[in-house]
């Protein structure tokens, strides 16, 4: 044998899985054959889903965050301040933010951030659209609200740039000793960052959404 | 929003991955996300290739291991001992036994071990199958090769028994210290065993092939 698979199909299902990101080979093999334990019913199921998905899946033609319809609950959500902007990577962002009950304002989904290596520019993300929304003149503020990298501050400096000509604030979220942190082991960047952003101590426990 | 999702067809697609054992909700997000990146001619062929597995797979008549054709590759291997059989759970431990290349006898995958928790006797298992082989009488030994657990300690002792009227020659694999771990480190049922089960010291280097 020259292959350490029995079959050929097995062989093919055990790459797909391995092509996915962060499964080995032996984590594939584990869930195909968890996959093959299953009746056909349920194996039908798990492989519509994902074809589902694909095929009807939409994004919001406001914020460009996924949605089952056109405008997304969050975009038609009146009782959320829809001149308030923040401006996230993607829908994995969207839903941490909301978590946190902290913010009350509308959204805007990039789907990625400005990286030269992996060939993606600032054409490929929604910045335009970004621009035509704050150009419609119904916009306070614009929060960035991208990685703490290279590349998010690079997206963070394109976007803010772009905006500038039309008045609107913009302002990036608070980078600094995480809650729970000990100051002692904190890196001196993040240090140095919270102590340059400090804020006055009755500002902050404020909530940030208005 | 009830749900964080902001999308039924995304959280749908997650909970099938959050189903696979050992992926929680944050890696199947991840997952449903990379897939959606994809074409959609690459979702439909992981769609697809899990669906054509199950619906296809084939098990070897002899051996019941996975398999393309109808007696798998081994069995049909005219170079190996056919009159020596190792018993094992399932493929995995196959390629595993195939890849150490110390074993050149074909072998019997039960399908699982005897475990009541989980509500798999030996009626659910190959065992009839393999006692069938037995009373062949071309059968010369029997190597168990389970897991070195209370379920598979019960599944060698209910083979056993069931083998012992052929009068065919039944082995275990030894148990005892992992090659490359220090002894002061291995726990002492493990250590009292491979003290039991010592071996002649130009024994040990031998092949166990033949």
């Amino acid at each position: 044998m020259n292959s350490p698979y029995p079959s050929a199909l097995l062989e093919n299902a055990v790459n797909e899985f391995a092509n996915l990101p962060g499964i080995g080979r032996k984590s594939a093999l584990r869930l195909v054959l968890h996959l093959l334990r299953q009746d056909e019913g349920r194996v039908a199921n798990f492989a519509g889903t994902m074809l589902k998905l694909k095929r009807e899946i939409k994004y919001c033609s406001v914020c460009h965050n996924i949605s089952d319809t056109d405008v997304c609950n969050i975009c038609s959500d009146k009782s959320r301040d829809s001149s308030l902007i923040c401006v996230v990577e993607n829908v994995k962002e969207v839903m941490a933010i909301e978590k946190t009950v902290q913010f009350g304002g509308l959204y805007h989904v990039l789907g990625g951030i400005i990286s030269p290596i992996d060939g993606i520019g600032p054409s490929d993300l929604e910045i335009a659209s970004l621009e035509e929304r704050v150009k419609s003149g119904e916009i306070r503020e614009v929060i960035l609200a991208l990685s703490a990298t290279m590349e998010g501050d690079t997206t963070n400096f394109y976007i803010y740039r772009k905006l500038q000509p039309y008045g609107v604030k913009v302002s990036i979220i608070a980078r600094g000793v995480s809650i729970g942190d000990e100051i002692e082991y904190a890196d001196e960047v993040t240090l140095g960052r919270s102590i340059m952003n400090r804020t006055p101590f009755d500002e902050s426990y404020k909530l940030v959404s208005k």
